[in-house]
């Protein structure tokens, strides 16, 4: 473990909707390095079981430290809600998930506390929303709907258009007879549908992007351990490099349209070679 | 390998899909036992390599050989379309895919020779019915669409409503510029979309659906191997058997959907066990 101001940022998905997190850390944090790990082959974590996304997580966790990332963030709520505590109990290093970030931001943005929380059928059935978010305020009403749907349209491209709406307005009618001042979007395909979200919930609630709200949290982070970047003239290979574990179908346009533009130096890490790393 | 008439049918898919192919293969074959595997803890094949998918198909022909099947549907396209010779070079038991059965009675269906095909992207992109349906007849002409919204939609149990007409709407309407005669259903999803599907596309295109023209012509190889199960008086023990590698969310209800009835002796299989059968 090298934590060094000038070392990389890890940050891995179970996919490719992690880019969301990325696009918003890059923003924030222009001048840091990003080594991303999308484990493509074995996509979704939602349907697996929790020993394996733990044992799936340990596998990349290590992989990233052999690339000698500086701190960890889990972009993915599943593994975040899963794996967060034993992947901190193995390593000293900072590990940040997406769950937390995403809490804090909805409870300090809904003073009469209400909150309504949208992700996968497995973030929402594993509950760990709700309770990142009664920890921090045991009073709040949440109200959490699973839109299974959102990341195949997400990830084809569908235009916004009456299905994409149809689809919207059934998941989120539910919105209308318990009305929330903050909406979490619980999975981190949920930003690329923020404008039609927001259209169908109304302008006056508060869409809660949980990437956005961890590229904050890595920013303080870092800055509260002095490991924030500070360019230099001759700062040498600063450049981001992808992994993923397998190249599907429409990767790299897909990838392409999620960050924004195209993916620079991508290399696929074989199954063999991450199941190398398994021993925590 | 044991094949004997009264040994079991082993049926496998990447997940749920091929319940469809176990139901198709029940009505036809009601005396046959059958042994179902779903690879639920990696699902999907198709955004995985070629390669992976062939080490997968083999590690779960052999947990089923280890039960003593006397022949192999591969009840998934993926599969079918990137692992079967390698599986049929490998072993001597009939193997069979969803691909073939598929093609040829389109062929069979389509007299003015205008052939339709949908499916997942990566069955798309595999070109493995057009090859089929060619090599069958080089005069077809064949338009094909990949629909990848439909799977999660079935998955889901999405009503019979605007946005399911909506969205294979949008899918479908290549084939009112191109006129087919038969709509090859080239997903184990989409039979359960069916009466939608004909809806949109018209009373007078014949539907192929994989898993029933598969049911058929396992009935035709058991016959003329003499494989076929007769049932005696004191037949002991001939329940079906479903092993999936893991249980997602919702697994019980969706199969349940899928079969029409709750699956009975279902089982984990552990991904460890499954890697050790990976020599071929």
């Amino acid at each position: 473990m090298n934590q060094a101001a000038e070392n990389p940022i890890g940050i891995f998905d179970s996919g490719l909707g992690g880019i969301s997190v990325v696009r918003a850390v890059m923003d924030l944090l222009p001048h840091e390095r990003l080594i991303y790990f999308g484990d493509t082959a074995r996509v979704p974590y939602g349907s697996k079981s929790n020993e394996t996304v733990r044992r799936f997580s340990r596998q990349i966790v290590n992989f990233l430290l052999d690339h000698d990332v500086k701190m960890v963030v889990v972009a993915c709520n599943t593994a975040s809600a899963i794996a967060l505590d034993d992947l901190r109990g193995r390593w000293d290093l900072p590990i940040l998930g997406v769950i937390e970030p995403g809490a804090t931001a909805a409870v300090n943005k809904s003073p009469s506390q209400r909150v309504g929380v949208i992700g996968t059928t497995s973030t929402i059935h594993s509950g760990a929303y709700e309770r990142a978010l009664l920890a921090r305020n045991p009073d709040l009403q949440i109200q959490s709907k699973e839109c299974p749907l959102l990341v195949p349209l997400v990830e084809e491209g569908w235009p916004e258009d009456d299905v994409l709406n149809g689809v919207l307005t059934r998941y989120l009618s539910g919105f209308k007879q318990f009305p929330v001042e903050s909406l979490i979007l619980g999975c981190t395909h949920y930003p690329y549908l923020k404008d039609a979200i927001q259209r169908v919930v109304g302008a006056d609630v508060n869409l809660i992007d949980s990437g956005e709200e961890t590229a904050r949290v890595v920013q303080e982070i870092l800055a509260g351990k002095k490991l924030m970047h500070v360019p230099e003239t001759h700062d040498g290979d600063r450049k981001h490099h992808f992994y993923v574990s397998d190249f599907p179908q429409r990767f790299q346009e897909t990838a392409a349209r999620f960050l924004g533009r195209p993916l620079e130096n991508l290399f696929r890490v074989e199954l063999e070679v991450l199941e190398s790393y398994s021993v925590g």
